[in-house]
């Protein structure tokens, strides 16, 4: 299963790697892809995983998910 | 004794925590101060301190001093 967060604010490979890491924290995820250009952020997750921890995930690391 | 470097390329919090606790392994350096709008750096340091190895901390975390 993938998911795609639109996330704002993320400038350099730092925020990149901080977004990332947030996220394969989740339980149930299995990867995750940024594309800084865009700010898209491909999940990809076990049906279980829960969307709501995908989003606090991101935003405890300062960044907005639209 | 103070040192300003210009430094470009620090976008982002992450950029700057970087490049502060690069130039703080730096032999002799006491303090380092970040505007991430300017590129300021501001190093206080010790006489002894060499300003080659301050460019080089910087640029090590893939920053250009300029």
């Amino acid at each position: 299963m993938e998911t795609t967060l639109k996330v704002e604010g993320m400038t350099c490979g730092h925020c990149k790697s901080a977004v990332e890491g947030a996220l394969k924290e989740v339980d149930g995820v299995n990867d995750v892809n940024v594309d800084l250009d865009t700010g898209n952020v491909k999940v990809s997750h076990a049906d279980s995983a829960n969307k709501v921890e995908m989003r606090e995930a991101v935003e405890e690391q300062g960044y907005d998910v639209v």
